[in-house]
């Protein structure tokens, strides 16, 4: 792994070069190695070993304390004090300023060795989004003591019945006291109602727990703003703190309704929150205590700030599950004898078995996966690469760099969840009964990984984000610019006799997508063309994952035109699998797009 | 499920018609429903309110017995006592004299509501076995005691270092004593080897279990005989009997090794079993003592009428598996509210939410399950009624029957196994959060239903041998046989205005598989056609489910021109979205399997 993530960050996204700009100077790719390194061996040591364990020993409630196995602090520990947390910060606020691509890289190994395990993608994030949205007050409590591992971050958004709809969130946030608004830490409201789904809502792993949650509050009338308008953002920690970060000795009143039983994905708790319901009183006053972040009505906003990074840590979680269940795979069949070459005088029994790496179903199950799960790499680490653009280039390649994420972001975080999760479903079949049982990890992989296509925006979301706004927005900039960019590589891959196919392939697959987006929404009507969301979702990222991969042949055949290396002669066999395998499919998935097919839509919901 | 049952059965496959036939002349839709109804009834109280049960209290071992839930002695014995392991036989040994497709429907009634508590399918193959091949004293001991019930039996074929490739067995079969020949249960051999894979291998459900077991009977010179020739096939009880079928008191050498922890299945035990390695010593010898069925060096094809039959259950399981999980959540479809229809003029935040059902996507996803789960069933009642066709049809009617099925046995396994795992999948995602915990069922039919592309010859198996064998078997007379019966739908369909596009479409799918057979063998190299088994087997299966749906679909119109019944409207979108979402699909499958794409193939193993 550490071998394919040299060869993208370094050889393709030439990320070294990042170090010219003012805010990377002092590094290196000597710095971002021994980062790498660091992260590899905490993984390897505190993560990998115990991604069994996690599983097993699932996180329980004795009605005061969520109790997890030791592994689990034990690991937040390790990567708390290796400095990741803020190993993008800037150096004044103790972190590494490190790129976000190579921060993106290390944390992938931790994904890769025990996906449940941490969490603290959602901690980073939450403060992440402090430090834009937040008050200089807010940044040094909240934001600090996140990342500098003292306190973890949630987002709390859903509710029993508001999952997908967050615009009928029914928490409310009325104002506390007279003096709400002279609160040092922001505007003072009392929350109250409850939080499903919160990833880390409790546990014991840190001092504190600062939620960041979506509330509404009401209007003069007493009555919740209806949809997405009503929505405030506020900060709720579980135990109250003082303007230094000292804990104030209060229990705020956030209480632990309940853990999630999962599937998969069980290292981190999941869990229903009730805020306010009195279980803690606090301050004399009915409702939890929680802080405004931004303005009032404009929560929404600021959480999706939180929510596209998430995205894409999401597609980076189920590309490594992918990796992960490859690699296992990839062992189990270099070492597994069964069977003998099929060979034109049939077989002969009477010799060895032979591994099974060496039947081409075998290999056409490692290919699959090989080409989903490092493209799926590739994409994210693309995707991350266009965070540092956006942050640090010129303002017009910062502009073009968060035009071109806003559009791949949907394709970064459901491409990974559905064919990792295929990827990680041939893992299984690669070892046969052995792969069903649960003395090999590959069936955990690929529970695992079933969550991604649901949490932070499910796959449908994800769909009519992508042909409902996306592709629309800003008169079709952001599609058009894609086009661009994909063309740039056709036209570089047209000059290389062993691309030229692919590159007109590709042209010909750019050109249905765009064809399709016409014809969805030729009638205007949203309901005709968002009916086939799904699968336009899926057309179009298969094109992007076949771009991805000719750019990516494209560094090979410069690096090593002869494919003299084994590890290139593997990239070029995966671009094959996709250009041969994959992206034919996209005509079929598109039809139902390009003829605004209502098959479905139309069918009344007494004839299923 | 009931009323999808009767459409197929009745009013598609035209079953009463049996009837006429003289095994079947006592029979009547009355005395078939009245089966249905005893099965419903057991399956509703005995089966599906312990599926969960079965679950999370997975069978253990405490060193001499295997322990399990009583709700799975209870269902085994509602089962036993119904008469249903005996259905299909004749009167005078006990049995209903049922038609296999009668009967196949009846058990979909347990698959659907559990499908690991029971393993009963097992049992009836074991002793049907035994009636083909068995002596007529090794029918009245061991075949009459598992079709009356007191008898449990499995199939024991695989071992650790062979899974797939059972010409490596290692069991070693050797004569026992100088009278071996004379037993009057069947020549007496001495076992010893190990055994993996056997469900229910052991547990304490029944009296006595009958191990069908491959080992070889060495040569002249003492050494195994390589490959399958060597093959021979043995019943080994777990405990002995005489010739009456009374235990005589003596356990026989066969020991529980280890049970296999599961991802799924987990009602069913599935067992390492260790024949004669002394832990059980009897009768003073070294082996556990197996008769022999059938002749020296035939077993396998003795256990190929077993696996056949096991491969059509097995489809039948995913293919229930699937409808599981599709009423599940077709139910939580109806009754969620979540989200806003999407209008013109955008969403109205203010109004009502709706139930899930009126969004596009997730009739997408019903539909989707619908048309994999109700058309693999009607695959699999075809299939079981081709049964009776080869049974109590005229020799050339039984003729054709037994060709076709032996075309369609490797899609009646492979295809539910693949899509029906799907649409569980599909159901997950209808659920969203709530699909991904245990507090919902679909993600335990998802994991349940994982392991059907795996046992009874994975998907690869399965391919090699529809590509391999059986569409060239008798000089492709099964291909052209089956290609002649779509034909005959394809006719009819052509004079339904409603339905004569898809009989265009159909044709033309048609000609493509074909026309992919022909060039997949062009070359005559095995290593060439059989690279792309799987792709290839896909598209098969999706040419044959769209004739089974275009079939169905003639049944639709003829009953209910109007569609006036909403049942009937629900198959006719099924129809539709089988055309229109899924068979355009096959022309990319189809393209590496008529090029004999050798991207995989030919990738060497450090390429990966």
């Amino acid at each position: 792994m550490r071998s394919t993530l040299e060869f993208l960050v370094y050889d393709w996204l030439h990320a070294e070069s990042l170090t010219a700009r003012s805010r990377y100077a002092d590094h290196s790719r000597e710095t971002f190695d021994a980062v790498w390194d660091t992260c590899e061996r905490i993984a390897r040591e505190k993560y990998a070993p115990f991604n069994r364990t996690v599983d097993t020993q699932e996180p329980s409630f004795d009605g005061e304390k969520v109790i997890q196995p030791a592994c689990t602090g034990e690991a937040r520990k390790a990567y708390a004090d290796s400095g990741m947390l803020s190993a993008a910060q800037p150096y004044e606020q103790g972190g590494m300023q490190l790129p976000y691509v190579v921060e993106a890289a290390a944390n992938s190994f931790f994904a890769c060795a025990s996906i449940s395990i941490g969490s603290n993608l959602l901690t980073v994030g939450n403060a992440n989004l402090l430090r834009v949205h937040g008050t200089p007050m807010q940044q040094q409590v909240f934001a600090d003591n996140a990342f500098n591992g003292r306190w973890a971050g949630t987002m709390a958004l859903s509710e029993p019945q508001a999952g997908s709809s967050l615009s009928d969130i029914a928490t409310r946030a009325e104002p506390d006291g007279a003096d709400f608004e002279a609160d040092p830490l922001g505007a003072r409201y009392r929350l109250k109602g409850n939080k499903m789904w919160i990833s880390s809502g409790d546990h014991e792993l840190t001092e504190n727990i600062v939620h960041l949650v979506l509330a509404k509050i009401p209007g003069p009338d007493g009555k919740l703003i209806p949809g997405v308008k009503g929505i405030s953002l506020f900060i709720v920690p579980k135990k109250l703190v003082d303007t230094d970060g000292k804990l104030t000795g209060e229990r705020n009143d956030v209480a632990l309704a309940g853990l999630n039983h999962k599937l998969g994905w069980r290292g981190t708790t999941n869990t229903l929150l009730n805020f306010g319901e009195g279980k803690y009183p606090v301050r004399g006053g009915a409702g939890a205590i929680g802080y405004l972040v931004g303005r009032p009505h404009e929560g929404l906003k600021c959480m999706f700030h939180m929510m596209n990074e998430a995205r894409i840590g999401i597609g980076m979680a189920a590309t490594m599950l992918g990796l992960a269940g490859y690699y296992a795979s990839l062992d189990y069949a270099k070492n597994r004898p069964q069977g003998r070459p099929m060979t034109e005088g049939g077989k002969d029994a009477s010799s060895p078995q032979v591994a099974i790496i060496e039947h081409a179903d075998v290999k056409r199950m490692l290919l699959a996966q090989k080409a989903y799960c490092e493209g799926a790499l590739a994409l994210n680490l693309y995707c991350a690469q266009l965070v540092d653009e956006g942050r640090t280039g010129t303002p017009e390649e910062a502009a073009r760099a968060k035009l071109l994420l806003e559009v791949l972001t949907p394709i970064a975080k459901s491409w990974p969840s559905e064919n990792c999760l295929e990827a990680n479903s041939l893992a299984i079949q690669i070892h046969g009964g052995y792969g069903y049982t649960r003395d090999f990890p590959v069936e955990q992989y690929w529970r695992d990984n079933r969550l991604n296509m649901i949490h932070e925006g499910t796959h449908g979301i994800q769909a009519a984000d992508l042909l409902g706004r996306k592709v629309l927005m800003q008169g079709g900039a952001g599609l058009q610019l894609l086009a661009t960019t994909i063309h740039a590589t056709i036209e570089r891959a047209l000059q290389q006799p062993a691309l030229a196919a692919y590159a007109n392939q590709l042209a010909q697959a750019l050109q249905e997508v765009g064809s399709a987006t016409k014809k969805a929404w030729a009638t205007g009507n949203p309901q005709e063309a968002l009916a086939n969301a799904v699968p336009y979702m899926q057309a179009f990222g298969h094109m992007v994952l076949a771009w991805v991969w000719l750019d990516v042949a494209l560094t090979v055949l410069q690096r090593d035109a002869a494919l003299s290396i084994a590890a290139n002669a593997g990239r070029m066999g995966a671009v094959r699998y996709f250009y041969h395998y994959e992206l034919p499919q996209i005509t079929a998935w598109l039809q139902v797009v390009r003829a605004r097919d209502l098959t479905c839509a139309q069918l009344p919901a007494e004839a299923f």
